[in-house]
């Protein structure tokens, strides 16, 4: 082959892969105006096909960065389940409905729709955003290089300012350790077949084709045709490998970075079709397990669709290796047609068929030096059925993209960058667990065995469902101690995953529990809805949190309309304002187009102020402390920092004490919880503790 | 001046103007594919200034075109109003505080957003819907002929097709009585100054300059620079008035399309700033009544920006002719600081001002020959204060439109047009009357006056406040019977405006009203949840109805789990599909660019059905009859035209009786209620007979 020498050039951040994990990632870039790039070697975005389920988590991140609404608009919303297993004679009937929405839990639904349109929401975000994201299509890694002791020199750099120390210098973090040579491929190299293909793109597991052999194949064949390759060097501070299964970044770190895990023996397909059918529960997500026929999942989708998981027994082998020769979308469709059968099944249009082996695997290690990253399908595999894939992707880079985002602007301490592995690694573990147990349901005996002892009972399998259902919303999920997480619980049971130092007696961590019981630190902070002070106007807490980079603490003040609880409020105010937020950069944000200004780049620390007195007894300018309403030169008070807990509800939804001394939440800026504390002294030192270990000084 | 001469071509509806008025009508073009054109002479849309209200009944009606909630987002929601008078030492105080959004009305409140934006939106939503419709700009209009003859031969034409006798000839309708010349204008010529510019171009009323001479004279300039003005020759089936205070279509049209009214002698400045201020309700609503200097009303509004009316009591002059050379934005707001003393009032950001007198006029005739209309301030103007002005002429087109475009299809009978007139007039003078009422008070005497047995009280000012809320929502509004609202209401008190033949006797009339007691004929079909029998997925009913040009029979089938009453569902539904669909046209719908495609065109009249029995005791496929999930070759059945009414909420909000025989609405293409009946065989004869007068056979 031969090569055009090309150009080098520098990027804070190198994205590889333009799926989910890799636009959120450059989502975060784009808000926090980080300049990244993102290169992927597919030529477009996903058009049909692949994942499709956005859990309830996943929906309140979306809509943390304004594309909630236009995702719910078009998505399939899932509210029931139901079950259908053969009678006595044998013949499918409906065993029972179960509802699979959560109204307290928040106010999205698990939503399906195409990854596709989910692609484009997110492209549009980062377009919006700012320009410092740019997106390469066609485009591969051939090689990379991490320099280690410039990786130790900036550390040890950095090291220099310990926790505590003020100033900071510039040119402290100059490093660019990693390189990358990137390969500009043309249109007909890049573009894997992404319709009605034939299997072998498609089965996971081991024995897959590797996508990026099959286009190095494919070049080969051009290279032939005497076409010349573009090829460049790209230098980062950070690379994140957000390149699916065959992630060419975890390859190219080698050794200790293997996935590690198994592949089931059973072959499941995959239709998106709509169908013509008068099974009634089409519309409904249910499992269907015929008497001998084996199991269809139905899920529904946007626009008339349905995707069909379909069990494909007669192609499962022993060994491990699927007779591939057997399977096309006629087999799959004919046996899905069997296992619903006495209700018919026919389609005018198929969007998207494919099959694949269940392979349940995840890496032991997320990232290297804290410089190289893997998130999403690069790091951790499993069966679709239970609809993670994509969610679990997303998670991961919106855990990441902020830390990183942050460093890059030095407002934040480069060690936070560990805490990625310790939060995603165990989600990662916990998910494949559960996967492990559903997928052994699924593949489980066929519904006559179920009485046989050593199968699977419908109990069973609904207690399977029940328990993965909670995780599975993605707010059940729960980031244990460390730098960012301030609790020790019963010790004894989980220890903290790092060395924090953040230790409390077990009584004060109990009382300081107790003061917002529904805020516990390592969940997402949840969204209730208060009234905005200025213009009694209801919002959704979250609506006020943006995935912007900032932190928050949320002050429950309590009923201020009581002269000692309006001081202790105030009080507090003056410390956050003259004490707290001045010790820290700001955070300059990338500009807008907006011609309404702020004078100045607010602090990284934002304040949010809910009290519970009656909103007509407070009068925000002169009652509450600047810090509740900050002044701008040119765009005067900020009117939305202040709220009433109108109806009572928010106070209760946070299980804060709406008459007692109120509690301080410090929420990270991916909406989870790090602290949860007092008003009073106790609590400011917390608070100036628990951002002293992560910030830098200003 | 020469002009070059210029093709000619044929349209099916001419538009001349494209504010919010022009663009909701080629909205509705473009939903219905109709070949329409719509010219503006401005280059552009409204960048700034101008109007910014938006009432419920809009939100609304810009949901139903899947655009509600983009608006909702970017706006300034209102809650709350305020009022500050003078205490005894004559320094302003808040009164009183008011909510102003009702709960239960819609789930939309009154929002505040800047006219550009609606504009922006309609625009996508036109680019949206298909390609039939074409806007220019930089175009206005300088000749027009109608032939009298042609529409008289076609209406002719027309009733020889009289009610009830069947078949329909393809050439009957093909007159183009219309002609218009356009003049294409440059860059220059066409961009009236629209920000900060001199008080000429603003100043409402008689003696206000007339922008289309003022670019006239521009032009004029530009000839003797030796250019070129092109000229060319439309000729449209229909011509719409769209084109503001000082239309070109109304002047047009001359004799008799006088606009009718009177000028007020005060004169009212506009300010939008982002204020820098220490007034406490600044992002709220208010009306600032000072002692002496007269008055402010705050209008909050999107990202930052805060409307000012204020009072110029130093210009208005008892001629009638203001002194412009005073105005100045430093005059209006020097005169708003002093009103609000002792407060502080600054700015950085200056967006917008203007100045104006307030004229109350509107004119008799909103059509002429059903072939020309005029809609929006073409044919009513009144003060800005109510925030009516955008609002009541994007209800205007919103009436017009779908009329217009069924006829155009063929769908509609032509005699349905005259109901535009007979609707929109009554609002427009309903609207006149209450902001006479509105504005005496904001410009009655001074506050230290109050008292004065001839002056206003706060009292008197409150109740037309609140008087003018309901109306001013838009959900208030009420057609009158005609031939699309079937009802007679207590003779006596206000006969029918037109020769409509549905009478029925008073006591038939008030059973058939108790049906479904909030559900008046003539008034909007309001919005509740019930949950998709198929899906369980709750529905705001709206969202299932939107503005796609088709008629809508709402059955609430009432309890069809009792045998007896699932009967009396199906056999009306039998008669739907057997009879009553099949009767008249489908409904063509313009080719949108899905792949989901349904094999059939709809029928013009689709039905819903809401019942109230339990969920889970209906099965949609088996129990209920075809016509309540339509059946499609490519698409199979449709799952979302049956509800379930899952917490009897939507019973309850609608007035129907979930134990009784049920109730069947007819919903025209707007949202507003034709016909309420039962459903059994009185109400069959009666839904036939009301589609029966308006629509052409099939």
């Amino acid at each position: 082959m031969t090569f055009s020498t090309g150009r080098t050039s520098k990027v804070d951040v190198l994205i590889v892969g333009a799926g989910p994990a890799g636009l959120m990632m450059a989502l975060w870039m784009a808000k926090l105006g980080i300049k990244a790039r993102v290169v992927d070697k597919r030529a477009d975005k996903v058009f049909s096909g692949h994942a499709d389920g956005l859990n309830v988590r996943t929906m309140e991140i979306l809509d943390s960065f304004g594309i909630g609404e236009r995702v719910s608009k078009e998505s399939y919303h899932r509210h029931e389940a139901s079950f259908w297993n053969p009678d006595k004679n044998g013949i499918i009937r409906r065993d029972a409905r179960a509802p699979t929405s959560q109204p307290d839990l928040s106010r999205f639904t698990w939503c399906l729709l195409h990854q596709g349109h989910i692609e484009t929401f997110l492209l549009d975000a980062i377009r919006e955003a700012s320009m410092s994201v740019h997106i390469d299509r066609n485009v591969m890694p051939s090689a990379l290089r991490i320099d280690e002791e410039q990786v130790a020199r900036a550390n040890a750099h950095d090291s220099k300012q310990s926790p505590g120390s003020e100033g900071t210098s510039k040119t402290d973090d100059d490093a660019y350790p990693i390189e990358v040579t990137l390969r500009h491929l043309s249109e007909d190299g890049a573009t894997p077949m992404q319709r009605l293909s034939n299997l072998g793109d498609r089965l996971h597991g081991s024995d897959a084709t590797d996508d990026n052999q099959a286009i190095f194949d494919c070049r080969s064949g051009a290279i032939n045709r005497a076409l010349e390759l573009q090829e460049e060097t790209v230098r980062a501070r950070y690379l994140v490998g957000c390149d699916g299964t065959h992630s060419w970044v975890r390859q190219a770190l080698g050794e200790g970075y293997e996935m590690v895990g198994e592949t089931t023996d059973s072959i499941w397909g995959v239709l998106d079709i709509v169908p013509v059918t008068d099974f009634p529960d089409i519309r409904i997500p249910c499992t269907v397990r015929s008497a001998s026929e084996g199991t269809v999942i139905v899920v529904p989708r946007e626009n008339h669709l349905v995707r069909l998981y379909i069990q494909l027994k007669e192609v499962s082998t022993g060994s491990g290796a699927a007779d591939r020769s057997k399977i096309t979308s006629e087999v799959i469709f004919r046996t899905a047609r069997r296992i619903l059968s006495p209700y018919s099944l026919d389609y005018h249009y198929i969007d998207w068929w494919s099959a694949y082996q269940i392979g349940q695997r995840s890496g032991n290690r997320f990232s290297k030096l804290d410089r190289i990253f893997l998130a999403g399908d690069a790091v951790h595999t499993h069966s679709p059925k239970a609809g993670q894939g994509m969610n679990t992707a997303i998670q991961d880079t919106y855990n990441l993209g902020w830390k990183l985002g942050l460093v890059c602007k030095r407002v934040l301490r480069r060690e936070v960058l560990a805490t990625y592995e310790l939060e995603r690694r165990r989600i990662a573990k916990q998910l494949i667990a559960l996967d492990q147990k559903l997928s052994q349901l699924f593949v489980g005996r066929p519904a006559k065995d179920i009485l046989d002892e050593t199968g699977v009972t419908m109990a069973e399998f609904e207690k399977a469902s029940r328990m993965n259902k909670m995780f599975t919303t993605g707010i059940g999920i729960r980031y244990t101690p460390n730098l960012l997480v301030s609790i020790v619980e019963k010790r004894h049971e989980s220890p903290p995953d790092d060395g924090s130092t953040q230790n409390m007696s077990d009584e004060d961590q109990q009382q300081h529990l107790a003061l917002a019981t529904n805020c516990q630190p390592g969940t997402r902070f949840a969204s209730h809805r208060a009234l905005c002070q200025a213009d009694a106007r209801p919002w959704e807490l979250h609506h006020r949190m943006p995935s912007d980079g900032r932190f928050r603490i949320v002050i429950f003040g309590g009923d201020i309309s009581r002269p000692p609880q309006l001081a202790l409020v105030n009080s507090l105010g003056a410390w956050l304002s003259v004490s707290l937020q001045p010790r820290f950069l700001v955070l300059s944000m990338p500009g807008a187009a907006s011609k309404f200004k702020a004078a100045r780049d607010p602090s990284v620390i934002d304040v949010l102020l809910v009290h519970s007195a009656p909103r007509e007894r407070v009068e925000l300018l002169t009652d509450l402390h600047d810090v509740y309403h900050p002044f701008d030169d040119k765009l005067g008070w900020d009117y939305e920092k202040t709220f009433a807990d109108g109806h009572g509800r928010a106070y209760r939804g946070y299980g804060v004490n709406d008459k007692g001394l109120g509690a301080a939440v410090v929420v990270r800026p991916d909406g989870y919880v790090g602290l949860v504390t007092s008003l009073d002294e106790v609590g400011r030192d917390r608070i100036g503790k628990w951002f002293e270990a992560i910030l830098r000084r200003g």
